[in-house]
């Protein structure tokens, strides 16, 4: 099976790689040999630790789609159109199988590109796109096909967890772990794909439309990222007994499915809680095989190369699955829930002078609301300056939450914007 | 595609239940339809919460390889031999897809029958053997499959880990926790399977195979179960910084492929020490993904069905992997590591006589061993009874430490059978 590779940064360079070296495990495993014949990326001198100098290069990726050698193409040239969308479009018009790691790509236009792939009957392979090296779409589409899916969640940022991770194990605040994390590798030069939690509502897409056989909708997700969680935040969460991680949530409710990222108070009860540092996490419940775990490195050369790698094995077995778990004709419309239909449980924390009726003001705002308040902590007393009051609310909705919350925003009292987290019991 | 199942106890109804209620769900996802149209049970009468009146009833299972009216077989009985393995030899030799939840069939002679289903070009599924719900096995041998497998290790057997979460959490002992598990279900009249060991051992056999790519060789396991673990050393454990699960573990070393089930004193800091009660989990070490586990319900109705399920889906699909990961003709000789040569960190509790010299004594068998001693706890005293010694290893060779300990069980101040977990680096 012959292989040609578009981009070859760290995942492309790392997939030329894996081919070569567990190139007999590979040949053993599926009966057939797997061989890159041809690549295309810009810089052709660099060194990828692997020789790629008799191989056809293509300047333009796209006509990979068109090289008679290849039989196969892997897109890892990244952006959610432009040239990876054209070059895909391509290859599946010209009926070769595809494998790529692009989130966004598939994000926005995953529903079209499955109806086109399974038109023409072609593979479309994407476990890379999503928690790197866990095999959680071949889980969710394959291992656990014969369950309806009621919840899907995951720590789907490495990135994120890391920086939320250090900030609790060293009290540091965000923009200082932010700035190590860029110098360190794990955060990009411009880090808001991954900290304002658009990368993971990316992957969030695709596995609520996997596990729950629905058309993508990337723009029906609320999103939120980690840049207003204070390490006072995570101080208070550690004291009340939750860790906060950024979390994508995706579940049925009454209202269609619920799409989410936001930080989140996680109970330490909760497996997920543990997941510490790069690792990524895809939590499912299953109707029938009930609460399965799958963690893992999210990203990096190894971990995005395996999965890469794992699709193309697929491919030389010959296995297909409808992309999406279901044939793309028949995935029901997304149906995403509109989020002030949420409920779930709040964790407030305000800024506040110091003054007699402050508290009674803010559960004023609570009760005209609707909102129940399950416990309130002041610990700090300081007349000159602003001093944190925590509130945690019970179950109760979030329209009724966020009419509350500008309320309390605009007491005089209440000297920064509120900070709102929210608790998930999982 | 018309189904036969052998055995209609839980699995064996949960599977004909999750047929029924999925059928919409599993003709969407597999393009065809999945209908069970013969069974074979002991008992016709009993209700199984589903509709088999209609189906073609065989009084022995056998029967059900060459009915025509199926063309895939579930094998639900059990036993590593007898029926169970007539019908899957005779379903294979007449060409008929296999699936089965048969971990001691499998352990025994898994690689006989992966020879004979590849030489009949039919396929074998077994998922449901291993870590019920968890898709392990098609982790390991589609998903991760890109990568040479270092280690592989996890907690197999539910009832064990169930009676060792309850026995930290109460501070009761062994044969009273098993007692009201037994009462609950959780665990066999006869009970020996679970808690010796054995039903670990055969998954991690199966485990071994696939991902090292050996012939399965359960007889090489070293197994112990779980019987002498007191409530002492779980507080002991505790105290250390430790729990004790009951793990399989087969890994890559100078000698060979190491397998190995026994209780293990297990880091808090490692994922796998806060999997409790009845889940399992399994962890890879992956050459190129690094660490990944997987966690989920082990047993029980609803997961094993869960996984028969997928094997029918991907068989539904046209999915063929080889049954142990590489062609049966191709599986390396099993090359069991001796257990003499295991190197690991120990800890080892004594009851001794409060009497000078008894430490001295049993630093001495160590040293004699080469067994360097990391930490040595004596914290109760008492003239009349008996009192425990705790005693933590650094690294050493398995065979000087069954010297040192046989040594030092026949010290005179040695009251009980000194007790041995080995301590695990996760």
């Amino acid at each position: 099976m012959r292989v040609g590779i578009a981009g070859l940064g760290t995942v492309g360079g790392g997939v030329a790689k894996l081919l070569a070296s567990q190139a007999e495990l590979l040949t053993a495993r599926c009966g057939r040999e797997i061989r890159v014949t041809a690549v295309s990326a810009r810089d052709r001198e660099r060194d990828r630790g692997v020789d790629l100098s008799n191989l056809r290069w293509h300047a333009d990726a796209r006509d990979l789609a068109s090289d008679p050698e290849v039989d196969v193409v892997i897109e890892l040239i990244g952006g959610s159109d432009g040239v990876a969308r054209d070059l895909i479009e391509r290859a599946i018009a010209a009926g070769k199988p595809v494998v790529t790691a692009n989130k966004a790509l598939l994000a926005l236009h995953g529903t079209a590109l499955a109806r086109m792939a399974e038109a023409a009957g072609t593979p479309l392979g994407y476990e890379a796109a999503v928690a790197g090296g866990i095999p959680v779409i071949k889980a969710l589409r394959e291992g656990l096909a014969a369950n309806g899916i009621r919840r899907v969640y995951g720590i789907l940022n490495g990135t994120c967890n890391y920086i939320l991770t250090t900030m609790r194990e060293t009290g540091r605040e965000f923009a200082d772990v932010l700035s190590d994390a860029q110098k360190m590798g794990y955060a990009e030069a411009d880090p808001s794909f991954d900290v304002d939690g658009i990368d993971a509502a990316h992957k969030l897409a695709i596995l609520t439309s996997v596990a729950f056989g629905r058309e993508l909708d990337f723009k029906g997700i609320h999103v939120e990222g980690i840049r207003h969680v204070s390490s006072l935040d995570l101080q208070f969460a550690e004291q009340l007994g939750y860790r906060i991680k950024l979390l994508g949530i995706a579940g049925v409710t009454d209202h269609g499915i619920e799409q989410r990222v936001h930080p989140c108070m996680v109970p330490l009860a909760a497996p997920i809680a543990h997941v510490e540092g790069v690792f990524n996490a895809v939590f499912a419940d299953g109707d029938a095989v009930g609460n399965v775990l799958l963690t893992g490195r999210g990203a990096g050369e190894g971990p995005t190369a395996s999965a890469v790698v794992a699709d193309l094995m697929d491919i030389a077995r010959g296995h297909r699955a409808p992309v999406l778990g279901v044939p793309a004709d028949r995935l029901a419309p997304a149906g995403t829930a509109p989020m002030g239909r949420h409920r779930g449980a709040y964790y407030i924390r305000l800024m506040v002078r110091d003054q007699p009726g402050v508290i009674a003001d803010v559960a004023a705002a609570f009760r005209d609301n609707k909102v129940s308040m399950e416990s309130v902590l002041q610990q700090a007393r300081d007349p000159a300056e602003a001093v944190p009051v925590v509130i945690t609310t019970h179950e109760t909705e979030e329209a009724g939450m966020m009419q509350a919350i500008a309320r309390i925003a605009a007491l005089d009292a209440v000297q920064e914007p509120p900070r709102l987290i929210r608790i998930e019991a999982l």
